[in-house]
């Protein structure tokens, strides 16, 4: 890769691929406007077989080095007195779940003020819109309709032939495009992008590991400009989409994050699990489909765990 | 309607309609097994203009005397404190959201163990399945991969011409068939039938009221062998599909959700929002579009918070 | 009561009960300070049975129309699975508890920081030390040794001749001076001061009631002077201490708690459960004990729930 | 140590120190029948300065490698928006509180049904008590009204001239008497027995680490029947007064847990503070206190986070 990344180029990247105003000085949306009516039904219309794949890991109940604050389910009425909600003859099951799901193990969709550059999140809202008490700004209700448009899969370790790529491993855009030469297709306004690093394959054959100390094979920051360019609605990864560590660029530690979130408006679906995708993608050899990501309705929230599905 | 509702009838009728063994003894799907890949496909072909209505209520942190439970939104880390974690250069939000879904407030899918028959669940494995740490029979894990069907809406006040049904009315089966007719369309196999009662627009206009104690439009319990011989996959409705109060029938508090998740396999949806979807409908003359629910992948979970997407 | 409570005669109140820089200018326990080590063992010293009599309420799971957001109590791993932990031979139950612990249902200690009046907590620190992430200052950690004092019960129905006074009610303090003559002692510096409005005793003959609707009984403000001249530690009540509704001063809705958590530094303890404790003073004709209230030690809380201990 | 601790030992040591039935059939209080009032009043007679010693770690929020599954602390409403409960004049900061205490990091309280043996909890109930919804015998309820008598402090590291015991080390019951001997006492019957492992101060020197991996130090099975006939009514210590690993005897992974709670009816205290108590006794060459424990009254509960107290 031919640039230095340092500072002022990322200062230069965040300014230039920034899309404060573009939808008005109120909008906070973002990306997800370039989801048009026509290329929702379009996504629809990729339909073949009517073959469903889930995206998400299962909801991370169990400590590890990658879930250091595990996700709650906790059985409220069991079969052993399922006569306890008292209604007589009703016998029930009931259960509680709990999760901040920031973090490596939740399979979690970033609302646009998840992040804070600069004291301000998406579209120039200043980081105090998002108080104690929720989000006032770029909430996770921009998406409460539910994204649902084209997926796109790029397949990295496929395309180096590997079954993934090692912790800290970063991709450049010119990765991106072989990767969408060797799949058939380009990546075009207004997909949701999903760039599998093959960490489900390498946790099931190594074993979790903690992302933020071993890091987590991402999008190197050369890759900001082709996002903005390529007009993506949101970028998903089974990895945070940044690689870990970060590059040790002063004040830019996630770019990718910082740079899509902040400034293009772009949705991170981070913590994805891609392997069933992928494996789907190649039986096909058909690497785009219809992909529907239904946020939970938090008013004020930064974000929500999601199961984004992929249909073909 | 003609005949009598009795503890003999509902016992006739749950034996009558029971799929257990229908799709082999160790099946936990139950009437997902309707949902055919043609099925799916077929569905997405009915997207026409990729306009997508949400069928969630909001996330129900407010306490009410429908909500005795709230959900839970913390906020975890704000903008007045976004470099808290710990990371030069970065700022971020972040929340916790938990919720015991379960209720008559947050939108959710009961999962086939969720309800208990004579200390059985669906397809006949004992009650005592589901542990105080989970569901080890028919939890929601069996929608992991998402439910992608036919939705229709069968909008009863619409078809009463009224602007809601009042707390405890019953819709008989004859009165499905009227609405199928004037909206000109038959539920089929495989379909996620939703039937609207209104709920929205009454709670708008009249403020929320506490369910069990005032009640709840809802299915009379006549529909059960209807809903069996349509082989819907789901039933959802903005009301909990049975009518509240039950009908003081000894064993049979909730006769739909017990015939439904326990001897059909149908899994339920409940306190959806079907306001904008009903208007979305009547403004189209189109009562079926897409539908994907998509629930957190718990597993053993009895249940999941949703947010149900409706694409036409 | 003679005097006009008027929006002046708060503002008076408050500026002139204030204990900011008496302990000096980076205090934070406040008359928490009036508890000597002396003043506790004194306490000690009153200890001549060895009874012990709870102050708490149920830890308050149950929904109710006082209680709009129950506290939660999981059971994680019950008798039904009790090898879950998977360590061989060990059989295990266990639970999680949770809750939001102000609000009107939940005995509980109030932390200084929890109230803010003109944008300050007690000793004039901004409100904006009280993060998202934690109260920097005023935390309930400055009660983690524990609260060990004499603890004076003035039970106002016995004073009355009337089981329980009712929501609304307001007492005075010449009221509390007949209660200490009635009860033979003296409110004093350091002490834990209870009072009873027979909170227990109404909620038991006539049900729970919405506090914030229908009223609680309470201290009148005119009491804020004479708690600032006793020098009183603490103070706490079945109810909340302030009376309920307001008396409609505006920018003090809740004077009590504001002059005593705001300008005195005075721990606030409230929901009690005083029934018991009344119950056995009246037996002993003895209405003070040695009082121990001990918060979990919740780093930047802003309070916690609490069984506070009497002992004769 | 002279004997051979195996399974029949074990069998034999939970026989002969069971006290099932000692107190009656329907008992579920155990040894803290040996709190009699006397036995309290004498507890409150040692107090003499009136100095507080909290023996509880800080509410356990952030994960390590000894805390896997964090505690829970949220703001709900901070300083940044204080006006957000909506009463008119009113600013206020609120939090919420969560926590599974059953670990190595929560400082808490075993409940009697908290370890089962044999399908059974202490004094014979069947393990199929502990319901899903809660235990309906052996509660923490059983502590409602606090724990209140002597504490006395068994100081081992001192004892051996160390700062602290290392992980796996086994603390004989000969051990004991040499530290009551060196601290000029003798532990008796209702005491609250706690034994210091110096695990604050290797955590300080050396950092957190896994108990269940590294191990922590802890009582020698053999301590066992010594406890039995000291006739204590509660144990406590900086570990979890099991040694880890175990012994590796099996069906005895953790015998002081399993003799303790569900033979002998002993409460226990895990992972207490004792560093500061350690010191504060050291000083004052007295290892005796007023000790006071108050669990949260969870009705059903396994136990519950503490805070307990020394008072001297």
């Amino acid at each position: 890769m031919g640039e230095v990344v340092d500072r002022e180029w990322m200062e230069r990247a965040f300014e230039s691929t920034r899309n404060w105003g573009r939808w008005g000085s109120s909008d906070e949306r973002g990306a997800l406007n370039f989801v048009t009516a026509e290329k929702c039904a379009a996504a629809a219309a990729l339909v073949r077989e009517g073959i469903t794949v889930s995206c998400a890991r299962d909801f991370p109940v169990q400590p590890s080095v990658e879930n250091p604050r595990p996700a709650e389910h906790h059985m409220l009425v069991a079969g052993d007195d399922a006569e306890a909600l008292g209604i007589p003859g009703l016998g029930a099951t009931t259960d509680f779940i709990g999760v901040a799901f920031h973090g490596m193990a939740t399979s979690h969709i970033d609302a646009l003020c998840h992040v804070v550059v600069g004291g301000k999140i998406y579209n120039g809202f200043a980081a105090s819109e998002v108080k104690s008490t929720g989000a006032r700004r770029d909430s996770v209700m921009v998406a409460a309709d539910g994204i649902v448009s084209r997926g796109v899969l790029l397949d990295v370790p496929r395309l180096r032939g590997v079954p993934w790529l090692e912790p800290g491993e970063r991709i450049a855009p010119e990765e991106l495009e072989r990767a969408e030469a060797a799949e058939g297709l380009r990546v075009e306004a207004g997909d949701v992008l999903l760039v599998a690093t093959g960490r489900d394959a390498r946790r099931a054959a190594k074993g979790p590991w903690d992302p933020t100390g071993v890091g987590l094979a991402g999008l190197d920051a050369r890759c900001i400009p082709w996002l903005h360019d390529r007009r993506i609605a949101v970028l998903g990864s089974d990895g945070v989409s940044d690689a870990l560590p970060g590059a040790g660029i002063e004040g830019w530690p996630i770019p990718v994050h910082q740079c899509c979130l902040v400034g293009m408006g772009v949705h991170l679906l981070d913590n994805l699990a891609l392997a069933d995708l992928a494996h789907a993608c190649a039986a096909r050899r058909r690497f785009e489909f219809l992909f529907v990501v239904a946020p939970l309705r938090v008013v004020g929230g930064t974000g929500s765990p999601v199961n984004p599905i992929a249909i073909f």
